[in-house]
């Protein structure tokens, strides 16, 4: 690996481990025993480094939600959400100390807003189209407080296992896809709901 | 008022306004336009301002957790969760940078932690005696993912609306009861569920 992209790795990880605030770019170059010099010479400050993974997480949420998601099967969603558990897990850093990072990066903030906005829209799809095929039965106003439930509980799920757990485990993940899922439980007939059943014995 | 308690004081507001992790006891004296002996000679250090905050935060919500609360009228759940999304703005910055607040404080955490729980135990409460009284149609597990979703909900609503909006307003409280009690609509019957649309229109 190149040391530009040795760098990027292990502030991922330093970010991850110890929270964005208290990595500082002399704790990176000391992990990597290269000199501050040396990290120094492929980026000039912190923020140009967070702005580089900022960019990673951005293009991998963004494939994610753009990929053509008009599955009705309720397994292939608990997967998609999956996937987009997984996503914030791999850049917790972003979501652990996410109103802090985003008033001290403010180009960040507007591209993470977006993020936010293109989740509820792909939620409203789902939702929507559920609703169109009659196996979801909700008026347009409950439906638009679903969404928005939808992506509060992705975004702070993390957070909440890990102020109540203190650290995070790997089923916490399938935990996350079940709980967003039971939001829409209640709006389902009553064969989606026994499959999500199903699916709660099989992952958790 | 004393000094100690402008201190107390002026620290909390700018704990709110600056989040805890960028304020200094430096700038509480400053702001104060005490000299940092002065503060020093009230408290050895920031920890000590924080821990006594802590337990006014704490003192309050109990009390509003421990209050009877046995209201099956909707109206009546409405006030009660404005009281508790009140005491968490007014206490917002332990919310905001709570993941990163509660590793750097060790005792805070495990209190804060009892809170949550404690919170969860109250929901379960509201909910099960709606549930006895045959206005909500739950099953335990569904009772039990509801109860959490609610915590959560609350526990993160003003960072949501923070990281989409950029500030609070004086109607995110209003929008978090909403968002709350849209929760638990859709286990409710209709009338209770008429009553809520009502109250929506009233308040928001």
């Amino acid at each position: 690996m190149k040391t530009r992209d040795k760098i990027l790795h292990k502030s991922l990880e330093l970010f991850n481990e110890l929270g964005e605030p208290n990595v500082t770019t002399l704790l990176i170059s000391d992990e990597l025993e290269i000199s501050p010099g040396n990290l120094y010479y492929h980026f000039k400050s912190k923020t140009d480094i967070l702005t580089e993974i900022f960019g990673w997480y951005e293009r991998e949420i963004n494939l994610l939600l753009e990929s053509p998601n008009s599955a009705t099967d309720i397994e292939d969603q608990w997967f998609f959400l999956h996937l987009i558990f997984e996503n914030i897990a791999k850049y917790r850093f972003i979501y652990k100390d996410v109103v802090n990072v985003l008033e001290r990066y403010d180009e960040v903030k507007a591209r993470f807003q977006k993020i936010i906005l293109k989740k509820r829209e792909a939620s409203l799809k789902i939702l929507t189209s559920l609703q169109q095929q009659g196996s979801l039965r909700a008026n347009d106003s409950e439906l638009a407080a679903l969404g928005e439930q939808i992506v509060l509980t992705a975004t702070f799920w993390l957070n909440y296992k890990l102020i109540t757990h203190g650290e995070l485990t790997e089923d916490m993940l399938a935990q996350g896809v079940y709980q967003v899922i039971s939001l829409v439980a209640p709006f389902l007939d009553d064969e989606q709901r026994e499959q999500l059943n199903e699916l709660k014995t099989a992952y958790l």
